[in-house]
């Protein structure tokens, strides 16, 4: 019944995968360090939505979070550790070869073109 | 605070990106119209699983349900609607538009090399 080779999706791991998430980790691979602030507002999301997924990631040993100050205002850090690093490209790794078998399929209806 | 364009994940659609989903509607995409039990045993899935994941997606109407019998055996299949292969199409595009940028970043990295 199954295929030779497993489909891509299989291969997709949700607690990366997920919307919200895969956009922080996303966001987090971008930069050095960020702003608890700045991912809120960069992804349109409440304080507790964030906080939420940042717990996710943070179980998983993905992110680490520090908490400090700037002057007197509280600020929290996040930033992405190897193990986040090396889930992102293992998600980037499947997400391209979906992209791919969908783009045989969909091929030259896409909006983007390939360039 | 937040940038001029919105975040890619933005335009992720959680009905069509979740892992099992997006699984589901790539291979359907892939088909005219596919088996219940062909699916089921494609994404490694349980019966009540599966199930779960066709009445999101049925209920989004991206999908369309067809029960029948093959000789005496109750067959069930399935088969995209066209709000469901522009709901792909959509996600397509923001697939690529998340990995264009992630590869911006992890470029010489990736697993599966860019051809």
């Amino acid at each position: 019944m199954t295929t030779e080779e497993p489909h891509p999706a299989l291969a997709l791991d949700d607690t990366v995968h997920q919307r919200v998430r895969l956009g922080i980790l996303t966001i987090l691979s971008e930069t050095q360090e960020c702003r608890f602030a700045t991912l809120r507002d960069e992804l349109g999301l409440t304080d507790g939505n964030l906080n939420r997924h940042l717990r996710v990631l943070e179980e998983a040993q993905l992110l680490q979070v520090t908490k400090g100050y700037e002057g007197r205002r509280p600020v929290t850090w996040l930033k992405l550790t190897r193990r986040g690093r090396e889930a992102l490209r293992r998600e980037l790794a499947a997400l391209e070869e979906l992209v791919r078998r969908l783009r045989a399929v969909n091929g030259g209806e896409t909006v983007t073109p390939a360039t």
